[in-house]
């Protein structure tokens, strides 16, 4: 067992305070700014060497911190450096703007479901949607303008996400006018298309904080050109086929499809069979009647999937896999060299000369430190202070200022006491014999035991659907959550995931039972609510985490849960186009009235369009599936995503317009289905091989965790264990969930607790170093990859977002490497 | 360009039969075969230094020939090294043996198409398959026997596939006896089951020579307990969904199927529907009674379907992908150091002290390699000698003899003349003007780009329908055809094989076409023959992959055209098994006698089984679909692998039969399509994605080729380019596709040809070198690997077979490497 090293900060301050102080304003703004640009050849431009720790201005100061939290939130916009717009950028990236920007973003995106032609009921007046609207662009247009004042004037009309914002908003500026004429002059029979609307998720994707949604989009545009070259070989096969099919089958008169359709009578319809088979939605279908008349035409569709379904669609997962893996790799370095530069032009500002060498000196850094983080105190900045200066220099050299991110990211926290409410309010009572009794059952692991076994049981009688037991389990579980509440107090039972989780589900299921009981009867509305106590049942996937062999399985699942939101957002982009453009086409086509013919009125039969009559699509009841508002549009739009059955639907809206709607279904499937599944699965397929090598690697820490593990000063992380908040927490904890940061200490013995007072010395502050499971495969990678190259390498010169058109060729092609 | 180097070959034998003779007889065998087992401590073993260069026995050199040609051919089988033992083995993997393996295994596995219950017409009598397959079960007993004679005792009984071949045999041996005793004496009401006919397959698998398929199933042994808990992951998800589900729908009366069927009423019912949404068969279906009577309820089955297959099911796919990885690695570490390992044994049987080292002798070389190749001449035994003695000390020494199976897997070929037929037979005509101009026009560009126009022309009138013009295009292509006979002579005509295509296919349609004529009237049966007309677009390919974007794809798909056969055996494998099973348990039940109501005879409406009365398997007309014999029942196993609509394939059944049904096909869909065909992506991913790799890999070529190169005696591969042969083939070939080995030649422009006679005086011996894209994924990868490793590394002691378990951790996790 390491012994920690007790940090006795606060009376540094002191004795850094006789630092001469001289007057050299050191590298000014400007040149700050180039240097920028430029990581390479800093030290040949500043020629005045002061050997002295002169005042920074205020701007300068300003300046540096505003590199520095770039660098931490992994920001890229390139800000003009003088103090006006620096101030101007930091107001850009106030917390209360960039909410703003996502509230009103929702808000435009959330006017579909009001606007017209939407569900009855739910339909605003014409002019207060456009209101809105006009409200939400003005918004947008504000943004814009003040992006285009913070930034330099050339970089923000080379990038391409403000050229798309702007020619957006003029566009969509241009479609309200038009429609507002049209709809109050022209008497026109068409109703005028709100056609700019499909235009509003790329508001999502270019203002410049979804950064994450638009990095996956950024993929995707590069993986496009890639894949082209499988998709026209595929096509050129499915046309091929198609040939053979019409002339296979096309003049034999008695092939037909059961319900009497032409069975691959045309070209055009050759082809739109073939693609629909190579999504497998109508096999068999397709097949039979070729294959009742012979059995060998077998042949010919098995050879057909074979190819295209089998061996093209895998080779365009393949290209989508690859290219996405060669993203991946220049998106890791592109980072880590951008936050390299921000955080060394923070340090060309800050920095004074010492010995030959640059260095930041304490008294610098603390009025840094103020700036970039106003809150903190004193001894919070000397303690950053102290992980940062490894040789103990009482300055911080640039190796070890390019750190300062890192550090910055590791949340310190103090540690405070443990007691309940209870025991403070009433200690006697709670320290009696009998309630130290109960703590220690509720707090021994049997107790957990027993209560999972029951979740257990009852799940195997909602299986078998008992329903007499439920209250008994309800009482059972309520008591559970009471006690555990009484022994650890509410504050750390509510810490805990699966505590909240059952508090939520086990109050709601308590309360909906009761209001049963009192309105009495069982009413079906209320059914409902039986659900939560099913969703009790999902504590077992609890108990199955705690088993080693599913937990790389499990904690995939959880890390990869943020990223799989950001493939939500690109999703939602698309849905979002598609739904809009489809609501304007098919709207009010099909509607759902039911199904049941004796009751529906004439005129509503067939989904109200006669057209559909004795139809596949009115035979499987999909009336519901239309386009009548944005919500049925997106679960229709996820159908399709599913694929099957998707060209029943799809011939219902050929039947109810034309032919040509196919090209609609044909391209959602295309791009949603082929191009974004797929790199949806590319991304799992990475994220779990990843996860699953990352965990046998023995070690990966930032230099910052490296030391603050050093220095004793972590709580939480996967070796070093620091021993103080042990003593108390390890009896209370006993396997529950801690929060995420300090469950890693229960699982090891520990055995001295001395070291406790020593830290309240320092009121009790420690870092919450993450256990290596729960950080993000990117932090890992980016920490890997900082350990690979030189420490005060900044990366080639240019801009960062030329460098990698290309994936280099690795350094070594080694068998490890390339399989 | 660089001069190739003339080496002169024949006249060393003189010059090296002045070596002295001793008689020093070199590690004898049974030291030898110890040394096998260890190859690392062999220096020790071998006290006596003979300083001259003995006569070896001749049972030496056999044993050191066929561990020679063990190493060429990948084998790893572990022999008895004495003489008798290495005759019988030679024998063991003679041809005519090896062969009458596969040919009785085929009749084996083809008995099942005429044995009871089969097709009408087909069956053939009891006695008769019985006695076949006696037959058949009579040579697998030899070949096993055979096979315990010639390998070390021990190894053989530890070798699960000898087990496992033998087990079979007694299994069916039994059940042929059992069945014959049944079928003549109980007068059953039940038929008697053969059922070890489904142990067949295994045969395939488990005789050493199926070593493709043998290492996919190894893979495929190897993933599952990796996969195992994802899927017991998944397993608990979709019961957990199963209860959500009923507790939210089953005790809603209104729900209801279109077809009346009970709605998510009991636990298994919403197990089976939700395990079928997995697989997307019954997609929008079960979704829309819950989606009619609440829009909400949607919500249930996109979180179902996001985190069901979405995520888990690629989670299934990356478990795979890695563990495919994984083992690719380890099998090309075994094969490379399986090689070393036997080479090293036979070096240390042939090798001679000369000079503190070991060295195999020219004399002891040609006597060795008149064993090894005995059809060769001296002169090509002297060439291969000068390829492998590097330093030109006219003996190998071991370092260079561990690359002769390399050398040995290079094809030696002769130079030829290339006049055609023609030319030699009417000199004067050939060469007369006219004839040289014909010529010259078919060997340009233009001619044949034309007729890649025509192709296109040709296709579009398919499209179209346009049949008018089918005798223009038939008669345009045949004239091609000639003309270019003419040209090339048809030697050269019929090596390419678009051209022999291109004559299989015309040839073909002229004669329908003439007979069709001839009969007169387009019988429809006819019709077929159009077939060939649009196979012949089917050249179009070759006109993509001479794009180069286009390449890596064709290429990808060219090289992985053998594995796919592999992992074809593989479910073949599989589907012959399950086949069995589904023709004993439904063979019989449902029968297609078409679907016209009124004709059908009433015994035989809803496929002849009343159970099928208004089921959708009855109205989907999937009658064809059923078991009665193993070609219908193939195809059926290829719908369900197909997936979509398998639960109504199910369904069929399990009206016919049983619930219990539905296991069958519940079994098969987790093998076959979950697990199986998941490592069949993995497969074509990795072999893509390497396929891209290596293409941007500057030089992968054993140490043989580029010792080829050097000494100028290549033809064909990557960069050096022989000169020799080029001059008068550059005109000749024109671009079109050469034999695989030549083709290289072409593309690059080459000036002179005067090296040519020079070659003539070796008799025109010429090493085949293949271009690196026609080079075999694994052969490269094996390359990659022997670069890396010491030339003298053998590999860890020990059991090959038990050596990688587990992939050891890489050397150094890199960005590249890991990612």
């Amino acid at each position: 067992m390491e012994e920690p090293v007790i940090v006795v900060v606060g009376d540094r301050t002191t004795a850094d305070s006789s630092d001469k102080i001289s007057t050299e304003t050191a590298s000014d703004t400007a040149d700050s700014s180039d240097v920028q640009k430029n990581g390479k050849d800093k030290s040949h431009r500043i020629h005045s060497s002061p050997s002295d720790d002169p005042e920074l201005q205020d701007e300068q100061l300003l300046l540096a911190a505003t590199l520095v939290l770039d660098a931490k939130r992994g920001r890229n916009m390139n800000f003009k450096k003088d103090d006006k717009h620096v101030k101007s950028y930091q107001v850009y990236h106030h917390f209360f703007f960039r909410w703003s920007l996502y509230f009103f973003i929702t808000v435009d995106l959330a006017l579909a479901l009001v606007e017209n032609p939407t569900r009855k009921g739910w339909q605003w007046p014409l002019w207060a949607t456009i209101f809105v609207e006009l409200i939400c662009i003005s918004f947008f247009i504000y943004r814009i303008v003040h992006a285009a004042y913070v930034t330099e004037t050339t970089e923000f009309w080379k990038d391409t996400k403000n050229i798309l914002v702007i020619s957006s908003i003029v566009l969509m500026l241009i479609d309200i006018i038009v429609f507002v004429i049209w709809t109050n002059n022209v008497e026109a029979p068409q109703r005028a298309i709100r056609w700019s609307r499909s235009l509003r998720p790329l508001f999502i994707v270019n203002f410049s904080d979804g950064k994450q949604v638009r990095r996956a989009f950024r993929n995707i545009r590069r993986t496009v050109p890639d894949i082209m070259n499988v998709l026209i070989l595929f096509f050129l096969s499915v046309f091929l086929f198609g040939l053979l099919a019409l002339k296979l089958f096309g003049k034999r008169q008695v092939l037909v499809y059961p319900n009497g359709h032409d069975y691959f009578k045309n070209y055009f319809d050759c082809i739109w069979d073939l693609y629909v088979l190579v999504t497998t939605a109508n096999d068999p279908d397709v097949m039979m009647p070729a294959y009742d008349n012979s059995n060998w035409f077998a042949l010919f569709f098995i050879g057909y999937l074979i190819i295209c379904l089998y061996i093209f669609m895998s080779i365009v997962l393949a290209a989508i896999y690859n290219n996405y893996k060669k993203n991946l790799k220049n998106e890791i370095r592109m980072s880590v060299y951008g936050k390299r530069r921000r955080l060394a032009s923070a340090f060309d500002i800050l920095k004074v000369k010492r010995q030959n060498h640059y260095v930041v000196t304490h008294h610098r850094w603390c009025q840094f430190m103020k700036k970039v983080l106003p809150g903190k105190s004193m001894t919070q900045i000397e303690l950053l202070m102290r992980v940062l200066d490894r040789d103990g220099h009482n300055c911080i050299s640039k190796q070890d200022f390019l750190n300062l991110a890192d550090l910055l990211n590791v949340e310190l926290t103090e540690i405070t006491d443990r007691q309940t409410i209870l025991e403070k309010t009433f200690p006697r009572m709670y320290n009696s014999k009998y309630s130290k009794c109960t703590q220690r059952i509720v707090r021994h692991r049997f107790f957990r035991y027993s209560f999972d076994f029951m979740i257990f049981i009852n799940a195997f009688f909602i299986a078998f659907d008992v329903d007499n037991a439920d209250w008994f389990f309800l009482s059972i579980f309520t008591v559970e959550i009471i006690l555990k509440m009484y022994t650890f107090g509410p504050k750390y039972f509510f810490i805990r995931f699966w505590n909240s989780f059952d508090f939520f589900v086990i109050g709601s299921a308590l309360i909906a039972s009761i209001v049963e009981v009192v309105i009495g009867a069982s009413n079906e509305e209320l059914r409902t609510l039986d659900i939560l106590l099913v969703l009790r049942v999902l504590r077992l996937i609890k108990l199955f985490g705690s088993i080693q062999r599913f937990k790389v399985v499990i904690t995939t699942i959880i890390n990869i849960g943020p990223s799989i939101i950001t493939y939500g957002g690109v999703i939602f982009v698309f849905y979002y186009f598609f739904a809009i453009i489809g609501i304007e086409i098919f709207h009010g086509k099909i509607h759902y009235y039911g199904y049941n013919e004796s009751v529906v009125e004439e005129k509503n039969l067939w989904c109200g369009n006669a057209a559909l009559k004795d139809s596949m699509f009115y035979r499987f009841h999909y009336c519901n599936n239309n386009f009548n508002d944005i919500l049925k549009a997106f679960v229709l739009l996820f159908e399709l995503t599913v694929v099957n059955q998707w060209h029943v639907l799809t011939s219902g809206f050929v039947m109810v317009t034309h032919k040509a709607a196919r090209i609609y279904f044909f391209l959602f499937h295309l791009t949603c289905v082929v191009i974004v599944l797929n790199i949806f699965t590319a991304f799992i397929l990475e994220a779990f091989i990843l996860e699953y090598s990352l965990q046998r690697v023995p070690k990966i820490e930032s230099q910052v965790e490296a030391t603050i593990k050093e220095l004793g000063l972590g709580i939480g992380g996967s070796k070093v264990r620091s021993k103080s908040v042990v003593g108390d927490t390890l009896e209370l904890v006993d396997n529950e969930q801690l929060p995420e940061s300090q469950d890693s200490q229960t699982d090891g013995d520990v055995s001295d607790t001395d070291s406790i007072e020593d830290f309240s010395n320092e009121k009790g502050l420690k870092f919450l170093l993450k256990k290596r499971s729960r950080k993000k495969v990117e932090v890992l990678l980016q920490q890997m990859f900082e350990g690979e190259i030189d420490p005060e390498d900044e990366g080639p010169s240019g801009r960062l977002d030329d460098l990698y058109p290309h994936d280099p060729l690795p350094r070594k092609m080694t068998l490890e490497a390339i399989t």
